[in-house]
Protein backbone atom coordinates (compact mmCIF):
# COMPACT_ATOMS: atom_id res chain seq x y z
CA UNK A 1 0.00 0.00 0.00
CA UNK A 2 1.47 3.48 -0.86
CA UNK A 3 1.82 5.61 2.13
CA UNK A 4 -0.03 8.73 1.92
CA UNK A 5 2.17 11.38 2.65
CA UNK A 6 0.13 14.05 2.79
CA UNK A 7 -2.20 12.26 5.63
CA UNK A 8 0.85 11.14 7.66
CA UNK A 9 1.66 15.24 7.20
CA UNK A 10 -1.30 16.23 8.61
CA UNK A 11 -1.01 14.13 11.51
CA UNK A 12 2.63 15.28 12.61
CA UNK A 13 1.42 18.88 11.77
CA UNK A 14 -1.10 18.18 14.49
CA UNK A 15 1.37 16.45 16.68
CA UNK A 16 3.26 19.89 16.35
CA UNK A 17 0.55 22.12 17.40
CA UNK A 18 -0.13 19.99 20.59
CA UNK A 19 3.31 19.67 21.48
CA UNK A 20 3.61 23.10 20.93
CA UNK A 21 0.47 24.19 22.63
CA UNK A 22 0.42 21.62 25.65
CA UNK A 23 3.87 19.81 26.47
CA UNK A 24 5.06 16.58 25.53
CA UNK A 25 2.85 15.23 28.39
CA UNK A 26 -0.19 15.96 25.97
CA UNK A 27 1.33 14.44 23.13
CA UNK A 28 -1.02 11.48 22.65
CA UNK A 29 -2.18 9.04 19.50
CA UNK A 30 -5.79 10.38 20.80
CA UNK A 31 -5.01 14.06 21.19
CA UNK A 32 -3.50 14.00 17.60
CA UNK A 33 -6.58 12.54 16.04
CA UNK A 34 -8.43 15.08 17.99
CA UNK A 35 -6.40 18.14 16.82
CA UNK A 36 -5.83 17.06 13.27
CA UNK A 37 -9.76 16.16 12.74
CA UNK A 38 -9.51 13.12 11.68
CA UNK A 39 -10.76 9.71 12.56
CA UNK A 40 -10.41 8.05 16.17
CA UNK A 41 -7.57 5.40 15.20
CA UNK A 42 -6.01 7.31 12.32
CA UNK A 43 -2.71 7.99 14.05
CA UNK A 44 -2.70 4.80 15.67
CA UNK A 45 -2.89 3.75 11.77
CA UNK A 46 0.44 5.95 10.85
CA UNK A 47 2.25 5.52 13.88
CA UNK A 48 2.14 2.58 15.48
CA UNK A 49 4.16 3.25 19.04
CA UNK A 50 4.87 6.55 21.18
CA UNK A 51 8.22 6.11 19.44
CA UNK A 52 7.20 6.01 16.03
CA UNK A 53 5.03 9.18 16.72
CA UNK A 54 8.03 10.96 18.67
CA UNK A 55 10.41 9.71 14.94
CA UNK A 56 7.33 11.30 12.68
CA UNK A 57 7.44 14.42 14.49
CA UNK A 58 11.24 14.68 14.33
CA UNK A 59 10.84 14.64 10.81
CA UNK A 60 8.39 16.58 10.42
CA UNK A 61 9.78 19.48 12.48
CA UNK A 62 13.56 18.77 10.42
CA UNK A 63 10.95 19.16 7.28
CA UNK A 64 9.62 22.83 7.68
CA UNK A 65 11.92 24.07 9.24
CA UNK A 66 14.52 23.78 6.00
CA UNK A 67 14.75 26.49 3.50
CA UNK A 68 12.74 26.02 0.53
CA UNK A 69 14.67 25.87 -3.01
CA UNK A 70 14.07 29.63 -3.70
CA UNK A 71 15.89 30.70 -0.62
CA UNK A 72 18.38 27.89 -0.72
CA UNK A 73 19.52 29.13 -4.46
CA UNK A 74 19.58 32.53 -3.20
CA UNK A 75 21.45 31.93 -0.51
CA UNK A 76 23.80 29.30 -2.41
CA UNK A 77 24.84 32.26 -4.97
CA UNK A 78 26.34 34.95 -2.98
CA UNK A 79 30.07 34.69 -2.80
CA UNK A 80 31.55 32.89 -0.35
CA UNK A 81 32.75 34.90 3.20
CA UNK A 82 31.47 36.56 6.78
CA UNK A 83 28.67 38.60 4.56
CA UNK A 84 27.06 35.35 3.02
CA UNK A 85 27.77 33.14 6.73
CA UNK A 86 25.50 36.83 8.26
CA UNK A 87 22.62 35.79 5.51
CA UNK A 88 22.75 31.92 6.19
CA UNK A 89 22.29 32.52 9.96
CA UNK A 90 19.59 35.57 9.44
CA UNK A 91 17.70 33.23 7.34
CA UNK A 92 17.91 30.15 10.34
CA UNK A 93 16.67 32.69 12.35
CA UNK A 94 14.27 33.83 10.68
CA UNK A 95 12.75 30.24 9.42
CA UNK A 96 13.03 29.52 13.44
CA UNK A 97 10.65 32.33 14.65
CA UNK A 98 8.33 32.36 11.81
CA UNK A 99 7.02 29.20 12.35
CA UNK A 100 6.71 29.10 16.27
CA UNK A 101 4.84 26.01 16.57
CA UNK A 102 7.12 24.13 15.34
CA UNK A 103 10.09 25.67 16.68
CA UNK A 104 8.40 25.53 20.34
CA UNK A 105 7.77 21.73 19.42
CA UNK A 106 11.10 21.06 19.35
CA UNK A 107 12.41 22.68 22.53
CA UNK A 108 9.76 20.44 23.80
CA UNK A 109 11.21 17.43 22.28
CA UNK A 110 14.29 18.31 23.91
CA UNK A 111 13.35 18.72 27.37
CA UNK A 112 11.92 15.05 26.21
CA UNK A 113 14.97 13.71 25.63
CA UNK A 114 16.17 14.87 28.59
CA UNK A 115 13.37 12.11 30.52
CA UNK A 116 13.38 9.56 28.22
CA UNK A 117 16.63 7.73 26.65
CA UNK A 118 14.41 6.62 23.37
CA UNK A 119 13.67 10.04 22.75
CA UNK A 120 17.11 10.94 23.12
CA UNK A 121 18.42 8.44 21.18
CA UNK A 122 16.03 9.62 18.00
CA UNK A 123 16.83 13.33 18.17
CA UNK A 124 20.74 12.40 18.75
CA UNK A 125 20.51 10.96 15.84
CA UNK A 126 18.69 13.81 14.18
CA UNK A 127 20.42 17.12 15.74
CA UNK A 128 23.82 15.16 14.55
CA UNK A 129 23.06 14.87 11.42
CA UNK A 130 21.92 18.75 10.74
CA UNK A 131 24.60 19.56 12.61
CA UNK A 132 27.16 17.84 10.33
CA UNK A 133 25.23 18.63 7.41
CA UNK A 134 25.79 22.35 8.37
CA UNK A 135 29.90 21.80 8.92
CA UNK A 136 30.06 20.15 5.87
CA UNK A 137 27.39 22.96 3.74
CA UNK A 138 29.88 25.64 4.82
CA UNK A 139 32.93 23.93 4.22
CA UNK A 140 31.66 22.91 0.58
CA UNK A 141 30.35 26.92 0.48
CA UNK A 142 33.79 27.92 1.16
CA UNK A 143 32.46 29.87 4.37
CA UNK A 144 35.24 30.69 7.21
CA UNK A 145 34.29 28.79 10.58
CA UNK A 146 34.36 25.05 11.22
CA UNK A 147 32.59 22.54 13.55
CA UNK A 148 33.64 24.05 16.60
CA UNK A 149 32.87 27.45 15.58
CA UNK A 150 29.40 26.25 14.69
CA UNK A 151 29.00 24.66 17.28
CA UNK A 152 28.79 28.13 19.15
CA UNK A 153 26.36 29.49 16.93
CA UNK A 154 24.25 26.85 17.25
CA UNK A 155 24.46 27.26 21.41
CA UNK A 156 23.97 30.93 20.65
CA UNK A 157 21.35 30.27 18.44
CA UNK A 158 18.96 28.11 20.42
CA UNK A 159 19.13 30.00 23.17
CA UNK A 160 18.00 33.46 21.14
CA UNK A 161 15.34 31.98 19.70
CA UNK A 162 14.16 30.45 23.23
CA UNK A 163 14.76 33.87 24.60
CA UNK A 164 12.39 34.93 21.55
CA UNK A 165 9.93 32.70 21.80
CA UNK A 166 8.83 32.58 25.34
CA UNK A 167 10.19 35.50 27.53
CA UNK A 168 12.98 37.81 26.69
CA UNK A 169 15.99 39.81 28.29
CA UNK A 170 15.68 41.85 25.78
CA UNK A 171 12.59 42.06 23.53
CA UNK A 172 12.96 45.04 21.37
CA UNK A 173 16.80 44.35 20.40
CA UNK A 174 17.75 44.36 16.67
CA UNK A 175 18.09 40.52 15.55
CA UNK A 176 20.19 41.61 12.57
CA UNK A 177 22.52 43.76 14.94
CA UNK A 178 22.65 40.34 17.09
CA UNK A 179 23.35 38.10 14.43
CA UNK A 180 26.35 40.88 13.28
CA UNK A 181 27.50 40.89 17.24
CA UNK A 182 27.80 37.07 17.02
CA UNK A 183 29.33 36.70 13.34
CA UNK A 184 31.62 39.63 14.64
CA UNK A 185 32.66 38.15 17.45
CA UNK A 186 32.42 34.11 17.18
CA UNK A 187 33.44 33.65 13.47
CA UNK A 188 37.31 33.62 12.72
CA UNK A 189 38.61 35.61 9.63
CA UNK B 1 1.73 33.08 61.86
CA UNK B 2 5.50 33.16 60.92
CA UNK B 3 5.75 31.43 57.88
CA UNK B 4 7.33 28.28 57.60
CA UNK B 5 10.44 28.34 55.22
CA UNK B 6 11.52 25.06 55.25
CA UNK B 7 8.43 23.48 54.79
CA UNK B 8 7.85 25.98 51.74
CA UNK B 9 10.81 25.22 50.49
CA UNK B 10 10.40 21.13 50.68
CA UNK B 11 7.12 21.84 48.21
CA UNK B 12 8.67 23.71 46.04
CA UNK B 13 11.61 21.56 45.91
CA UNK B 14 9.39 18.43 45.20
CA UNK B 15 7.77 20.94 42.52
CA UNK B 16 10.42 21.33 40.90
CA UNK B 17 11.39 17.66 40.75
CA UNK B 18 8.29 17.23 39.38
CA UNK B 19 8.67 19.86 37.07
CA UNK B 20 11.75 17.95 35.57
CA UNK B 21 10.48 15.44 35.33
CA UNK B 22 7.11 15.24 34.04
CA UNK B 23 6.92 18.71 32.53
CA UNK B 24 4.69 21.86 32.82
CA UNK B 25 1.84 19.84 32.55
CA UNK B 26 2.42 17.41 35.63
CA UNK B 27 2.81 20.17 37.96
CA UNK B 28 0.08 19.93 39.99
CA UNK B 29 -0.91 21.04 43.80
CA UNK B 30 -1.31 17.33 43.92
CA UNK B 31 1.53 15.54 42.26
CA UNK B 32 3.64 18.38 44.74
CA UNK B 33 1.88 17.15 47.84
CA UNK B 34 2.79 13.14 46.46
CA UNK B 35 6.53 13.99 45.29
CA UNK B 36 7.29 15.90 48.79
CA UNK B 37 5.83 12.85 51.03
CA UNK B 38 3.63 15.75 53.12
CA UNK B 39 -0.29 15.00 53.54
CA UNK B 40 -2.57 15.81 50.71
CA UNK B 41 -3.41 19.57 50.89
CA UNK B 42 -0.19 20.92 52.21
CA UNK B 43 0.83 22.70 48.85
CA UNK B 44 -2.34 24.19 48.92
CA UNK B 45 -2.09 25.75 51.84
CA UNK B 46 1.79 27.17 51.19
CA UNK B 47 0.37 27.95 47.70
CA UNK B 48 -3.43 29.37 47.01
CA UNK B 49 -3.28 28.63 43.35
CA UNK B 50 -1.26 27.79 40.45
CA UNK B 51 0.19 31.27 40.06
CA UNK B 52 1.28 31.14 43.24
CA UNK B 53 2.89 27.70 43.35
CA UNK B 54 4.61 28.50 40.10
CA UNK B 55 5.51 32.10 41.68
CA UNK B 56 7.21 29.86 44.75
CA UNK B 57 8.81 27.75 42.15
CA UNK B 58 10.68 30.58 40.86
CA UNK B 59 11.77 31.39 43.68
CA UNK B 60 13.18 28.63 44.97
CA UNK B 61 14.99 28.36 41.01
CA UNK B 62 16.75 31.23 41.48
CA UNK B 63 17.71 30.48 45.37
CA UNK B 64 19.04 27.16 44.21
CA UNK B 65 20.84 28.40 41.20
CA UNK B 66 22.59 31.46 43.03
CA UNK B 67 26.04 30.75 44.61
CA UNK B 68 27.23 30.63 48.13
CA UNK B 69 28.53 32.61 49.95
CA UNK B 70 32.12 30.88 49.86
CA UNK B 71 31.86 31.17 46.24
CA UNK B 72 30.73 34.50 46.06
CA UNK B 73 33.46 35.88 48.07
CA UNK B 74 36.17 33.85 46.20
CA UNK B 75 34.81 35.31 43.27
CA UNK B 76 35.00 38.93 44.47
CA UNK B 77 38.31 38.44 45.43
CA UNK B 78 39.82 38.04 41.97
CA UNK B 79 41.34 41.09 39.80
CA UNK B 80 38.84 42.76 37.57
CA UNK B 81 39.69 41.63 33.93
CA UNK B 82 39.12 38.39 31.38
CA UNK B 83 40.38 35.97 33.85
CA UNK B 84 37.52 37.44 36.42
CA UNK B 85 35.20 37.42 33.90
CA UNK B 86 35.54 33.74 32.36
CA UNK B 87 35.95 32.21 36.02
CA UNK B 88 31.94 33.56 36.66
CA UNK B 89 31.47 32.28 33.89
CA UNK B 90 32.40 28.54 34.33
CA UNK B 91 30.81 29.10 37.52
CA UNK B 92 27.06 29.92 36.44
CA UNK B 93 27.30 26.65 33.93
CA UNK B 94 28.80 24.72 37.02
CA UNK B 95 26.12 25.47 38.97
CA UNK B 96 23.18 24.67 35.96
CA UNK B 97 24.58 21.64 35.19
CA UNK B 98 24.89 20.57 38.50
CA UNK B 99 21.68 21.22 39.48
CA UNK B 100 20.19 18.78 36.80
CA UNK B 101 16.77 19.27 37.93
CA UNK B 102 16.47 22.90 38.73
CA UNK B 103 17.80 24.20 35.49
CA UNK B 104 15.36 21.51 33.55
CA UNK B 105 12.84 22.95 35.44
CA UNK B 106 13.33 26.77 34.27
CA UNK B 107 13.34 25.58 30.91
CA UNK B 108 10.04 23.73 31.31
CA UNK B 109 9.19 26.91 32.86
CA UNK B 110 10.34 29.14 29.77
CA UNK B 111 7.94 27.04 27.12
CA UNK B 112 4.78 27.10 30.02
CA UNK B 113 5.55 31.07 29.57
CA UNK B 114 5.33 30.51 26.10
CA UNK B 115 2.25 29.08 26.46
CA UNK B 116 0.32 31.04 29.77
CA UNK B 117 0.54 34.98 29.72
CA UNK B 118 0.49 34.90 33.59
CA UNK B 119 3.57 33.08 33.42
CA UNK B 120 5.22 34.62 31.34
CA UNK B 121 4.97 38.17 33.11
CA UNK B 122 5.99 36.07 36.44
CA UNK B 123 9.20 34.99 34.65
CA UNK B 124 9.75 38.14 32.72
CA UNK B 125 10.36 39.57 35.92
CA UNK B 126 12.51 37.17 37.87
CA UNK B 127 14.55 37.06 34.46
CA UNK B 128 15.04 40.96 34.10
CA UNK B 129 15.97 41.17 37.42
CA UNK B 130 18.84 38.50 36.91
CA UNK B 131 20.02 39.77 33.44
CA UNK B 132 19.82 43.58 35.38
CA UNK B 133 21.72 42.19 38.19
CA UNK B 134 24.24 40.66 36.24
CA UNK B 135 24.59 43.78 34.07
CA UNK B 136 24.69 45.85 37.24
CA UNK B 137 27.22 43.32 39.14
CA UNK B 138 29.72 43.24 36.22
CA UNK B 139 30.01 46.81 35.98
CA UNK B 140 30.54 47.18 39.85
CA UNK B 141 33.08 44.26 40.33
CA UNK B 142 34.91 46.71 36.98
CA UNK B 143 34.32 43.83 34.45
CA UNK B 144 34.19 43.77 30.82
CA UNK B 145 31.64 43.98 28.91
CA UNK B 146 27.77 45.94 28.84
CA UNK B 147 23.93 44.85 28.72
CA UNK B 148 24.51 44.27 25.34
CA UNK B 149 27.34 41.88 24.80
CA UNK B 150 26.25 40.23 28.30
CA UNK B 151 22.63 39.56 26.81
CA UNK B 152 24.92 37.71 23.77
CA UNK B 153 26.56 35.41 26.87
CA UNK B 154 23.19 34.26 28.27
CA UNK B 155 21.86 33.15 25.25
CA UNK B 156 25.05 31.25 24.50
CA UNK B 157 25.25 29.95 28.05
CA UNK B 158 21.13 29.05 28.24
CA UNK B 159 21.69 26.84 24.39
CA UNK B 160 24.79 25.72 25.75
CA UNK B 161 23.39 24.37 28.56
CA UNK B 162 20.03 22.75 27.15
CA UNK B 163 22.59 21.37 24.52
CA UNK B 164 24.28 19.71 27.61
CA UNK B 165 21.31 18.99 29.84
CA UNK B 166 18.75 17.30 26.54
CA UNK B 167 20.99 16.25 23.73
CA UNK B 168 24.49 17.25 22.54
CA UNK B 169 25.50 17.85 19.50
CA UNK B 170 29.52 17.75 20.82
CA UNK B 171 28.66 16.15 24.20
CA UNK B 172 32.44 15.71 24.73
CA UNK B 173 33.72 19.11 24.09
CA UNK B 174 35.67 20.76 26.88
CA UNK B 175 33.27 23.05 28.56
CA UNK B 176 36.07 24.85 30.19
CA UNK B 177 37.39 25.59 26.72
CA UNK B 178 34.43 26.34 24.85
CA UNK B 179 33.72 29.42 28.01
CA UNK B 180 37.14 30.86 26.45
CA UNK B 181 35.83 30.60 22.88
CA UNK B 182 32.90 32.69 23.76
CA UNK B 183 34.83 34.95 26.17
CA UNK B 184 37.39 35.84 23.38
CA UNK B 185 35.03 36.43 21.09
CA UNK B 186 31.96 37.96 22.18
CA UNK B 187 33.60 39.62 25.46
CA UNK B 188 35.25 43.61 24.56
CA UNK B 189 39.11 44.29 25.37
Amino acid sequence: MARNDSRRDQLADAGITVLAREGSRGLTHRAVDRESGLPTGTASNYFRSRAELVEGLLQRIVDRLMPDAATLERLAALPPGRESFTRHLRDILRRMLADRDVTLAWFEMRLEAARRPEVASLMHETLLTGFQGDVAYNEAAGLPGGAREIALFHYAVDGLVLDRLTVSIDPHADLDQVVDDLVDGLLPD
